[in-house]
């Protein structure tokens, strides 16, 4: 993925994407979208909220990139996003060591283990700095926390973070996003936005970046009760890989539907299924191959210590296997731990079927009794009486059956109280509900890696009139441009004629581009190049046909990936276009 | 602004907007878009991009948040971009000395007075800390860089900053920019993204925030070929507040078109008058109220240094009037500051229409002379020589006139060199064009705060059956939701007839919410006050007219404003509803 990099090369050269700042030497890491790039990440992200926010019923929200550090004390950001720092002493470069160990070892996953085995291994191999060959045995290896730290106002008081996911954002919101979904459950919040990893050296092109792109949704479960529409999603075959095959000798992808994947317990849980079917058609439709696509389950050890199960969604990119999303059971974790911290609600009220009748134990010491008899400890007994009948009302019960005491004790201390001076009794209570934490399903996609995925994927080069051509054969729908227009010259009112085709077809919602430079050939090749699906050419058939006044006439309609053409009414240009760029249409009905 | 201002309320209460990490104490200066918020930005932004991106042919680029500081000390954001932060000797708290001053005095725009001025401003009225009430006099007034600082990748030795403005982004680029634009003057280039202000005591709600979306346009021009195609906006109209009306003591607002105020000279420059005509349209359009907008030149004294005019977009928000977006003539500033600090070209190659022939001196030195003359001199007597036949090709002329000598001076020290020694010569040299430095016209609008006034200027309460009824007016183009579906009772099949209509809805690409909670009336105001424009009841005629199969029928379509009602046929509703969307009809045509 150097620079020599075809898709690398193309998405410069043609504005896809290139490193930032180019002119001050660039900043690893950061990637800036050029105009082609810009419009199919836009049309990635609306496919994606189309798919996943709007047609699943989930609310979208769009929260700051910058947040303050007890929301990451909570999260366990600040605590655990950690990477293996090691420094070289010789030329003072910073790598990853886990990386340095991966890449001349073949030991794998070096990420899950402890430092201090790195360190004998970076010892054991004598592996050297990447930058300058120095050994680095002995160098001391850190933890290097991966989120970048600014301060919110002036001085040092207020911490903030650039937030590593886009969902810490949804997650501290619980309490006002539930009161919008009238806590119902389930419910699904959406955010598409920028997230952030300080990378000790970011790599791979767009692949591992500083500043990226999540899509994630956070749905919101009653895990006893909510079950997903498993129908919808039933048919849709995919590559399943599941742990057990890979930690297998002559492990197998599996083939199969969402339906049986459930069935058969491959994917255990039904939710996780279900999104990996919507998942599965939306990687798809925006043109990741599924030839070199598949859904891995993470291993034991890969899982965070909060998810119950969690599988990837990979594409094969220049013969590796990379993560394009991750689809995650993450139980009650996050919104235990906010309401841990903040001391806030982070649940919702679960009416009962019906109002449930229970007993509640309560106290009402008689402070006459314990005053004089315990003096300055007689509230702190009252107090330890109320803990005890919550939590041990037996205690209670036992002395009420024998006439005795109830002891409880405060700082080792025991005191003895007649139980009748406890004022004990068990209250019937009727409960219309309970408070419960909801549970919640993570899909989590990278957009910028998808972006990647779909130019490689759709890359080809064939061979025309001996000439090579370069070709992306984007989906129309995520195409950045639908449509080029082209006069067949710059005269004779030709380019007049095209200028007023593409302002029909703009007025229209479609994306447009016009050239009229060089010879029509090289126009072609220039649009198969970024993707661009079909052109127009105004020739002097329009001209000789058409009425000048009202447009109407033919046009040559040319179609990328065959290059073939065909002649169609300027007048049904218009809606032609949008029924083949929405794939109501295909090319071969016209 | 507080809290209690109605918006504000609505805005939490219903989903638009609500201070980030509330469970947290929340941030000051932080807001998290709820559901309803984040779908009226995501269509005020694509309306933006419609109008000023595709529209206008402009390209969009997308660039990251984190920049570099070498980026920022070419900007002149690390040196001038700070507020005056004074700090109360007692309780601690920060604050903005300009903002303390015009709240306590009759002085206007303290913030481009000098800090001594404002310290002795502050020691003469006596002003006290707006948070514990202790005396300010005598303390230091300091310069508080407004940018989020924050370190890229281990150590602090390559600082980034949080973009203050998207420009910065667009900028860096231009030279890979221009190659995109295949260097033809005029281009322009868009971005629409996330830009950060640290203010010291951020307030007013959503319109004095930390973090905002910008739309910026940076449109690359030829200064003295370029001029806009003003036919298209000539007959535009709207209230212009020039300069020197503001300092007469009976100043008007002047109502003209944008092709009079070019005609009369009162908008010097016509791509400024340009953009004004399609801003006014643009901002018309998402819902800001024109009787409460304002076109506002800068005053001499508020103009950047580099900017050779600047009109600010203005709206009246409870009572004040708050910029909505600048409207500026750059000149070659931010080009020429980059190219001068990144040592790389930020220039475009202009042909000439024909051909020009120039003169050019040149040296060539005698160097078996100059060697044994000046020594180790030599070489910078040599290089002397060239810089001064560029600069002074006269003394060279001079010299032969009366073959004398050319005198260099190095180091304080005077070299003589006879002409004929220095080879020098004047070339004719044809060109075809000359590297120039494009100048910059940058309209910068802010999104946040353009939704924050569609809100207020669209809200209004009036009365329906003795109740009072929020509504917000907003334009069908850009309300978050665009049809509420209703069944009239959840039984009889009329939730599931309900359900069939959303989905058609929905396939049709409309924005569409469902709700069959409480009684009709109710489940309306809910609608009017997230200014949902229609609303489609499901009752017992449908499910009389209709056959199952096909969903034929009629339901009743509800418009908001007037609360009208009309039957439309099940068959028709998604094209009405698209056409009523978008424009093309109105209500009263059905």
């Amino acid at each position: 993925m150097s620079e020599g990099n075809p898709i690398v090369e193309l998405a410069k050269r043609r504005g896809f994407f290139l490193q930032s700042a180019d002119a001050y030497g660039g900043v690893s890491g950061f990637y800036t979208f050029g105009p082609e790039g810009a419009a199919l990440k836009q049309n990635i992200e609306d496919t994606w909220r189309e798919r996943f926010t709007i047609q699943e019923g989930n609310m979208e929200v769009d929260a700051p990139t910058v947040m303050p550090e007890p929301v990451f004390e909570a999260s366990g950001h600040l605590e655990g996003f950690d990477d293996m720092l090691i420094e070289c002493p010789e030329c003072g470069d910073s790598h990853r060591a886990d990386h340095i160990v991966e890449d001349n070892t073949d030991i794998e996953d070096a990420e899950s283990m402890a430092i201090e085995r790195v360190e004998e291994i970076v010892a054991e191999y004598e592996l050297t700095c990447p930058t300058c060959g120095a050994g680095l045995a002995g160098q001391a290896i850190q933890q290097f926390n991966l989120m970048f730290e600014t301060n919110i106002g002036p001085g040092s008081s207020s911490p903030g973070y650039l937030r590593p996911e886009t969902a810490q954002g949804i997650f501290v919101e619980f309490p006002q996003l539930a009161e919008y979904a009238r806590n119902q459950l389930p419910f699904g919040v959406t955010q598409i936005g920028r997230a952030y990893r300080n990378e000790i050296s970011p790599r791979k092109s767009l692949l591992r970046v500083r500043e990226f792109t999540q899509a994630e949704l956070e749905l919101f479960i009653d895990p006893e009760e909510d079950e997903p529409d498993l129908e919808r999603v039933a048919d849709v075959t995919a590559p399943f890989y599941p742990a057990d095959e890979q930690q297998s000798d002559d492990g197998e992808i599996v083939e199969a539907t969402v339906g049986e994947v459930v069935e058969e317990g491959i994917v255990a849980d039904p939710w996780i299924a279900y999104y990996l079917g919507i998942a599965k058609r939306w990687y798809e439709s925006i043109g990741v191959d599924m030839d070199r696509f598949r859904f891995r389950q993470h291993l034991p050890g890969e899982l965070a210590h909060y998810a119950a199960d969690c599988w990837d969604a990979e594409a094969e990119v220049d013969g590796d296997w990379i993560e394009l999303a991750g689809f995650a059971y993450r139980g009650d974790y996050d919104l235990s731990k906010h309401a841990a911290h903040s001391e806030e609600e982070f649940t919702v009220f679960k009416q009962y079927d019906e109002p449930v009748t229970v007993e509640r134990p309560t106290v009402d010491p008689d402070m006459s009794y314990l005053g004089p008899e315990f003096g300055g400890d007689a509230a702190a007994v009252a107090d330890a009486l109320e803990t005890l009948a919550e939590r041990d009302p037996d205690a209670f019960r036992d002395a009420q059956a024998d006439g005795g005491a109830v002891t409880v004790e405060i700082d080792g201390q025991a005191y003895a109280v007649p139980v009748e001076k406890t004022g004990f009794e068990i209250e019937e209570v009727t409960e219309s509900g309970e408070h419960i934490t909801p549970h919640v399903v993570e899909p989590s996609l990278g957009i910028d890696r998808a972006l990647y995925t779909v130019l490689d994927h759709s890359y080809r080069e064939d061979e025309i009139d001996g000439e090579i051509r370069r070709v992306l054969e984007l989906p129309p729908e995520v195409a950045p441009t639908t449509v080029g227009v082209f006069p067949l010259m710059d005269r004779d009112g030709l380019a007049d004629r095209a200028r007023e085709v593409v302002d029909r077809l703009r007025d229209a919602g479609l994306a447009v581009t016009y050239d009229d430079s060089g010879a029509i050939g090289r126009r072609y090749r220039r649009q198969d190049e970024v993707g661009t699906p079909f052109c127009v050419t105004v020739d002097y058939e329009t001209l000789g046909e058409g009425d000048d006044s009202d447009l109407e006439g033919t046009v040559t309609l040319r179609e990328r990936d065959t290059t073939e053409q065909k002649r169609v009414p300027i007048s049904d240009l218009a809606e032609t276009l949008t029924e083949l760029r929405d794939g109501d249409i295909e090319f071969t009905d016209l």
